[in-house]
This record gives C-alpha cells, sequence and structure tokens, in this order.
C-alpha cells in the first residue's frame, strides 16, 4: 500500500472521517511544507506519551495528578462526577465551578457488559471515605440518557449513605432554544422543575 | 501549552476542522489504544519522507516515476493536463484512461502572481519536443472556473504549434443531476455541446 493511502486508512478510522474526507486531509497535509506534517506528527506522539490519568480523580493530567486536583484553591468538599474525561472541559468553560472532579470512565450499561466494577466507582468512594466529612456534596453530572440516569441512580445510592448530599444538573430548556423544537421530555422536565420568578 | 490543546491547534489547521471537532479527534485518540496514535503519527512522518514529485510528470510518487510514467503499458502519446496531482486521482478511479498525466501544479492566476513560470509548463513543453511526433494529443482537464479555463487557453496557445491535437474535457450536465438544479452556464454549455442521439 502506498504511503498516500496507508495513512488516509489510518484517519479514516477517526469519528466522522470518511474515505473522501481522509483522502483530503492527506493532500492538505502534501500541499503543506513538509514542518507541518512532522510537527502534526510529533504532537500525536507527545500526546500519548504524556497524558494519563489523574491518580486522585481520572481526568487528563500530564503529571500525578490534573490541573483541578493539583490546585489548592479548589474546594475540596464538592466532587462533580461525570462519565468522561473530555466532559471536565465543558464544565470549566463554563467558569462557574470551583469544586473537584471525579471521571468515571463510562457509565453502567449492563448490555455492553458494563457494571460498577468496570467504572471508576471505587476511586470515588475512597475519596469520600478517606477524609470523613471533608466531602459534603457530590453532583452527579452523568449524561440525561437512559444509561446516564442509570448510573446517576447508581451514585446516589451508594453514595448517600457515606455522608454526602448528592445533587445532580437541572433537566429543562437549553438557553437560546425555540419552545417549538425542543422535545416533550425536556419540556415535562422543565415544567416539573419550575422555579419561583 | 498542554499536549492536548496543542495537538488539537496542530489539527484545526487542516481545511474542514474547527477547534472543537479538532478536540473530538484528540479525545478519540486518547480514547483509543496508544498503538493507535503512534501508528498515525507514523503514517503521517512516512508520507512527507516518501511522496515526493514525479520527476517526468509531476504526480505524487515513491520513486522517481509515478506508478503511471512507470508502466510501460500507459499510451505515452496522449498526455492528460491536470491542475493539481490529487486530481489524477480522480481521472485514474474512472478506469477510463490508459494514457499519461502532466500535472501543473497550481493554475494561471495573475492576481495571486501565478504566472506560467510559477506552473510546471516547461517541464510539458519538454516532454512534448524531446521525442518530435510522440505526443499525438494533450487533453486539457484544468477545472471549469475562470482561472482553469484561462490556463486552458493558455494551454492551447502553446503546445498546438509544437504538433498534438488539443482538448479539452467536455463540459455539460452532471451524471445523476437534476435539471432544476443545475445552474445556467452549465445548461448552456450543455446546449452548446449537444450530440446527436
Amino acid at each position: 500500500m502506498s504511503a498516500i493511502q496507508h495513512l488516509a486508512q489510518e484517519l479514516s478510522r477517526f469519528p466522522g472521517i470518511g474515505p473522501k474526507s481522509a483522502l483530503r486531509l492527506v493532500y492538505h497535509l502534501l500541499k503543506r511544507p513538509k514542518e507541518d506534517a512532522l510537527r502534526l506528527s510529533q504532537a500525536i506522539r507527545d500526546l500519548v506519551e504524556r497524558i494519563r490519568p489523574c491518580q486522585e480523580c481520572g481526568n487528563f493530567s500530564e503529571g500525578d495528578l490534573c490541573q483541578v486536583c493539583g490546585d489548592p484553591d479548589r474546594n475540596p468538599s464538592v466532587i462533580c462526577v461525570v462519565e468522561e474525561a473530555y466532559e471536565v472541559g465543558a464544565i470549566e468553560r463554563t467558569g462557574r465551578y470551583q469544586g473537584r472532579y471525579h471521571v468515571l470512565g463510562g457509565r453502567l450499561s449492563p448490555l455492553d457488559g458494563i457494571g460498577p466494577d468496570e467504572l471508576n466507582l471505587r476511586g470515588l468512594l475512597d475519596r469520600i471515605t478517606s477524609s470523613p466529612g471533608l466531602v459534603r456534596e457530590v453532583i452527579v453530572a452523568t449524561n440525561p440518557s437512559v444509561e446516564g440516569e442509570a448510573t446517576a441512580v447508581y451514585l446516589e445510592h451508594v453514595v448517600r449513605p457515606l455522608g454526602p448530599r448528592v445533587t445532580r444538573l437541572a433537566r429543562g430548556l437549553p438557553v437560546g432554544s425555540d419552545l417549538e423544537y425542543v422535545d416533550g421530555s425536556t419540556i415535562a422536565e422543565a415544567l416539573a422543575g419550575r422555579r419561583e420568578m
């Protein structure tokens, strides 16, 4: 196989990149200066050599602790639980959260053989029990999907007996949305969760 | 800058990949086995180390001559002229062309400072004059754009005096198109180029 076809094949493993777009990316690389491609190659290598899970929370990290866990200004009494490490960034970008995180590395999904033992759950329970009274609140930020909900219910079940409050992100209308196009279950959640003005 | 942000920045240099899709690709790499990423990194390096222009026609090649120029079964009396090397693949995939190619490496575009000297034109004229009488036809396959047309006219002007027939790809309705949605100039070309049934 030629170097062109080989790279196109590797690129088409990415979600959303089909064989045609993969070829277009290869040709783009061939049109640019060679240094651009070598820099990209090195950046990919650096990524997988440097990034590893934070020992505390499971977030992406370049050291033993991630940026959040290594920051003494972050409130250790609140832990926000997400399914995947890349969801931490979505919450961080809001700039409205000052607590810590915990990354499960997935969601409960019995059909795919993913039970509690396949998730980074033990670590969460250890964080709560190792310093009794420190963790006051666990915010469940699993996705609003069937598996995410099941995971949230399970988390509540195992965390609440240890002491912390267990909360979850509000359901409701997304900002900027149009009532006409919002699905019925979201409207039902928004109604159920309505607040005084 | 973290390894994640750095790779995302490199990826977002590709056409059609914005900052958000770039991050999604990075996270995909982090989810997959490390070997996948290392293989991709190596494939990019191999690409730019191995691929160079064919000495005869300017097509992508892993040796001095590309696969077409190195194939004695390809008819040397017909040369199809394209703007970019990646357009050779589009014609090859039809399986209907048995001649050779010549890659200009661009199109005439005076506004961008691209004149005849910036294109691989000298090479084409040399191929025609070095074996007098060998090249019988030059098929101009530049793009149907303003610059592509200007390049086609210029090519005809310099190639015809050397002897070969100069032809160009037909203009007309794309196969599978719908008359209602085809632009006016294409329909005009299709009318002008109509053929007996």
